[in-house]
């Protein structure tokens, strides 16, 4: 992905990961898909409380879940991951920029 | 930067760019150094509150800031962003790990 995610897409994702419980969920799903209840039992949190954080990961994609009959099953979702990727990206190439320039300058006036 | 970043390290990052505040003080700063009370005044807090974002930046590697006679500058600190970005490669290499055991599974029962 190359296009510059949108302001309320970075917002998700950033909230999303900025707690420690989702990050948890995140590294427990990059091990593999796994149901939520299985999900739910290490983190000794309520299956409600897993529900909820589950709905914040996959409204800013980097979760996935599917329903096949009474189970639910959570997996990564990788679009939000691109988010972070590109939004550092962006940053970064601005102040690569900015380097850059300077050194152009510094150059410049060194050959003066 | 190869290093599997610290849990703490990590921990510190995420709170820290989980902020919507903190974020734009990093977008600013991506654009070139500044002082403290220039980056305040579109930001629409007061100039304690830019102090604390400032701190919780600094301390996760995100933001550093440097006192000449009375005025502080503070600029992009790199190493912050990389805490990140290799967090986001552990993650994805454990689920392409997978995917290509899978991809090799599928294969060996193919040729069955």
């Amino acid at each position: 992905m190359t296009r510059t995610p949108q302001h309320a897409e970075v917002d998700r994702v950033f909230h999303a990961l900025g707690d420690r419980t989702r990050r948890l969920i995140i590294e427990k799903l990059s091990e593999g898909p796994i149901s939520v209840s299985r999900l739910a039992k290490p983190l000794e949190i309520t299956l409600a409380a897993v529900v909820q954080h589950l709905q914040v990961l996959e409204q800013s994609g980097l979760v996935r879940t599917e329903k096949t009959g009474r189970v639910r099953t959570c997996r990564i979702e990788s679009s939000g991951f691109s988010v972070v990727e590109q939004w550092i990206r962006d940053r970064r190439s601005l102040w690569e920029r900015r380097f850059d320039r300077l050194g152009a300058l510094l150059a410049e006036s060194d050959e003066k």
